[in-house]
């Protein structure tokens, strides 16, 4: 894809890669679905606000959904064929810590709102920018922007330090006006910017899961504004749900769904004589089932044993689960993880793949 | 493969594998390199010594790569697509126990050498039986069977209960003496069952691993036993090697695949500011590389990074690792298995996969 001397494809010249450690160079893609990333220096460029998503999220679900969620959207705006994919390199950590803040005197850029914590719920939990770049004479140059927003559905605080963990639901339409508000405040922030001027920048809304879910949250809403548009409108509602199953409650999952996985789980606790734990992770958009994360967890007393059950989950996956759907199954017990199984859409049968030991 | 009414795939027959409990029936294969495995009353036949092997071992890297080398040794005597593997049904955890205790008055079937755990060491460490199977008249008939035994390169033993641990250095000509009659042994013993007098018995001895090792043990002797033989011979050397790289002692591994790895490996290192670990766990058949597990351990700080680095590894593993050999390349963090990259043998491109979370 790129030819010039400074950008060449890390599996392609690696001669070069591996003695040069000063220029940019590109991963070359190994699969479609996946962007090129950047080298700088000979180290991977990582984000310029790197670690402060980690330390926002006490539910770590809710930092891996929102990254592969606004990746999902991303591809939608800047295809991983054309765009190379930067980590944020224009909000550094500073003023990521900043803007998360509370807006006060001593934090005039703070982007939740102005009051005391045991009165004024935080908004704004956490977010992250992605750049899309382009090779432009020998270097890149950056084309787009995504900026998500995790926006808590549940505020969590405490009355004095080390204190009791107190909880307020949040409102749904409050949650909703409080990220466009705050998407507003950034988008004018980055058109100071000169190289960040002319360029469409997209807005995601990620409405938090509560700190116990053993799934994210999900993105409700998102906004692209193209060059020069200061005000970001266009807001376009999405409808991603993710579910827990077995569901607590079956709001929102499709019965259908929710009896295969039913059966799927029946055979599966069937296999040995120690039961086995059977969770899944239900995506939804707009209300139809687009993939599962299937979590099996059992106790294994050797590798026949291993080998044996995944065959029979495969088979079993194959009779129950959902068609059409991407579906990866991993198979745990204590020690970790033991084998895993992934279908993706279209095909018939699942990739198996056993963990073993020399 | 099956069309018998008692044996039926489960894939293919499940309303009648659901709803019946009992009777006997196989798990469909999945993959040509898998055997099936055996379901009685509606549950996984699991070996009737199930946990032993478990407890006799300290470092579980014995118990997998035992356990795998032997399923090895197995498959090149009785054929996965010939043969239906049921786990060890003729020596129960009794046995078992009492067979890998120490000869003595209590202990007449004792397979270790009589005296005094502080002057004698313990030979035999832990044993597998597999039982290979082949539909009969609608039930499934026993038609061979593999002894594994794995016998210690190191004797551990206390002076005193909870005392410091002691160890000593076993003797090659000694290892395998000892194998060799314990294996004469168990086959007279089992030649004493009506159903076992006439069928192949294999027997194969695994030298285990120190138990710091970061790689099991292996299989140095095996010998073929026709139906009828009562006394194990026509023993045949095995040239199976484990090592761990980057190796202490050079020895060997062979300096070609020393470098690969090793370019490897610097290659990888340089990807992030902050370091990865890289070892892997080498397989040596007759003196040639014949497959690697690579395990890569790295702090990562987002879903962006775990996708980038993938992609690197796999560029890296195609231009650096040796060709045509079968590998597996496991990526980690603190927080467990990120993503993973495996090649078959005559494969080009490795098979990626990144564990997300909705």
């Amino acid at each position: 894809m790129f030819s010039s001397v400074l950008l060449v494809a890390c599996g392609n010249n690696n001669e070069n890669s591996s003695s040069s450690s000063s220029g940019t160079q590109v991963i070359s893609q190994t699969n479609s679905n996946y962007y090129q990333g950047v080298i700088k220096d000979g180290h991977y460029l990582t984000s310029k606000s790197r670690g402060v998503s980690v330390q926002q999220n006490d539910n770590q679900l809710n930092l891996k959904g929102f990254e592969n969620g606004l990746l999902g959207i991303s591809k939608q705006h800047f295809p991983t064929d054309d765009y190379i994919l930067q980590e944020g390199q224009y909000i550094n950590t500073d003023t990521v810590e900043d803007w998360l803040g509370r807006k006060s005197k001593n934090n005039p850029d703070g982007l939740n709102p102005a009051g005391k914590d045991t009165k004024e719920p935080l908004y704004l939990q956490q977010m992250d920018e992605q750049d899309f770049m382009t090779e432009d004479h020998n270097a890149l140059k950056i084309k787009g922007m995504t900026i998500g927003l995790g926006l808590n559905s549940i505020y969590y605080y405490r009355k004095e330090a080390y204190g009791a963990v107190y909880q307020k639901k949040l409102n749904d339409s409050d949650i909703i006006k409080q990220g466009k508000d705050i998407a507003n405040n950034i988008l004018q922030r980055l058109r100071k910017n000169k190289q960040l001027k002319n360029i469409p920048i997209v807005f995601a809304l990620y409405k938090q899961a509560p700190n116990d879910s053993l799934v994210g949250g999900n993105f409700f809403a998102s906004s692209v504004n193209n060059g020069s548009s200061i005000k970001s409108s266009n807001w376009k509602s999405l409808n991603i749900k993710n579910y827990v199953l077995p569901a607590e409650s079956t709001k929102g999952v499709n019965n259908n769904d929710e009896d295969s996985f039913e059966n799927f789980k029946n055979q599966i606790q069937k296999f040995f004589p120690n039961l086995s734990g059977v969770t899944a992770q239900a995506h939804y958009v707009d209300n139809s089932l687009r993939g599962m994360h299937i979590n099996i967890t059992t106790q294994f007393y050797g590798q026949s044993e291993i080998i044996s059950f995944t065959q029979y989950v495969e088979n079993m996956a194959e009779k129950y689960l959902p068609n059409n759907i991407p579906i990866d199954i991993q198979v745990s017990s204590t020690e970790g993880m033991q084998s895993f199984l992934s279908r993706k859409t279209g095909d018939k049968n699942f990739y198996t793949h056993v963990f073993t030991s020399y």
